[in-house]
């Protein structure tokens, strides 16, 4: 008889499959069933083995997300079948993940499970930009929001906390309400010529930026029709663009040989 | 002639070697010079080749640390020598890890960089504890600060808005100043029985953890003489440890065959 199985919640990092950990990349070679989300990059899901079985439970645009509760189940039942199972989530699955949530259910079933943390949105995209989240004399420390709120209901969030210009703000799921944002940050005392800047899919061939201001991000996002997952940064550091830009390149025998991929920049 | 070099500006994760990611470990094993910090782990350094020349700049305990300017010159001119220099620190360079000071050097001496993010201490930490970072309901956002300071000078931290119990406080380099944050903290009106817990040392196979309040942590990082590097998270994602902790093993069949290292465990 098969023992019981083991849940791997993995994450997959913010796009870039260079980006996984070792102990991902092992995990998901090593996997007999992947379960995974839409956040996870195509290139990502190509390092799967053939052989092993795939489980999508992302919602699709504009169709309706599977319930929590259904994935909880299933891997419930995957892990009971004695599977070794990989849950694959977009990024961290500790940030904005709902990676507890899914290890409460796996305890209460009596499952094991480990978890292993992948790059967040804010590092691959930070990194992805050269821009620093914390810097000596301009960020001393750094936060991650949610600008994510049910429909129809205002954003609670404690804007006065919020607008201080010391700590790097990065916001996740803002993409709806960042005008809304980044007029309450103004309004708390934040300095409207805070710089700011969005990242569309960071890290993957298709990263879009657009820089611009507190006062002119949401604008400038919505004109540029920034697709999903798109993430925004906000404060001193964002200033640090040109300081931190890469010098002309003076020849590629003392390079790494590898190209980066095509920026589309548009500034604000 | 050789053209210029390029610098890879790369987070090593916080110990496990296996947290590096993939594109970090190709790097490391490309590298013709690698100049590493003390946070680097053994396990780490145990994966660069050979023929690797290695430059220690991490300060060693009671020893005085080598000057920003010196290492910031020190990549300078590896580069210029036409090298592949690999620039590893631990967790990630670009969260209280200077990585932008180094980048903005290399910018002003016309050299070619790259940043690599790494897993941060954060990250490595809570995913070791199974303790999540945000969850729905406890805490809806994230915060990295240092509780360094310069000697004799107090801690200047906005209190009131570090005290908010719905974002999960994690305190990078605070191990002296602990006792003190936490008063700070409670004065502030953060719940004095907020649950807490300090890390040293985490995901490695050194690993030691101390659970407590807001009220207790201080005291019992203290008792416990627990040795840097020490990460303090506060919130009330520390409370799911219950809710979270693996059930008993059933068999060990659909597991992954590692051994879990051993980890001390110390109640408050
Ligand atoms: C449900 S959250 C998941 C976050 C994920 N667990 C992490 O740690 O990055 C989804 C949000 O993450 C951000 N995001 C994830 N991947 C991204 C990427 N490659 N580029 C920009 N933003 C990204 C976006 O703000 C998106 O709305
Ligand atoms: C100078 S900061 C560097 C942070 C690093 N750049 C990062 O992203 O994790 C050093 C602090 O990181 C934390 N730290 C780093 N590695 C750690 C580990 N393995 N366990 C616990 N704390 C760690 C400690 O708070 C330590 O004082």
């Amino acid at each position: 008889m098969r023992g019981i199985g083991k849940v791997s919640l993995i994450g997959a990092g913010p796009g870039d499959p260079d980006l996984l950990t070792v102990k991902a990349l092992k995990r998901i070679q090593d996997a007999e069933v992947v379960v995974y989300d839409r956040l996870v990059s195509q290139e990502i899901m190509d390092l799967v083995p053939p052989k092993t079985a795939l489980y999508s439970v992302g919602k699709k645009p504009k169709s309706h997300p599977i319930p929590q509760e259904e994935i909880n189940q299933l891997l419930v039942d995957l892990a009971k079948e004695g599977k070794r199972v990989v849950r694959l989530k977009g990024g961290d699955p500790f940030i904005f993940g709902r990676g507890s949530e899914e290890a409460a259910e796996l305890v209460t079933a009596g499952v094991e499970y480990e978890v292993i943390p992948g790059i967040t949105a804010a590092q691959g995209c930070a990194s992805s930009l050269n821009l620093p989240l914390t810097h000596r004399g301009l960020a001393t420390g750094l936060r991650y929001v949610t600008g994510h709120c049910q429909r129809d209901v205002p954003l609670d969030l404690d804007w006065a906390s919020l607008a201080d210009p010391n700590t790097t703000l990065v916001i996740y799921m803002g993409l709806a309400a960042i005008a809304e944002i980044s007029t309450k940050l103004v309004e708390h005392g934040m300095p409207a010529d805070m710089p700011a800047v969005a990242i569309s899919k960071g890290t993957t061939s298709e990263e879009q930026k657009v820089f611009g201001t507190l006062t002119t991000i949401g604008e400038l996002a919505k004109a540029a029709k920034l697709p999903a997952p798109t993430l925004f940064m906000i404060g001193d550091v964002v200033g640090l663009k040109e300081t931190l830009e890469l010098p002309e390149l003076t020849g590629s025998e003392g390079n790494w040989g590898e190209k980066r991929p095509h920026l589309e920049v548009i500034n604000g």
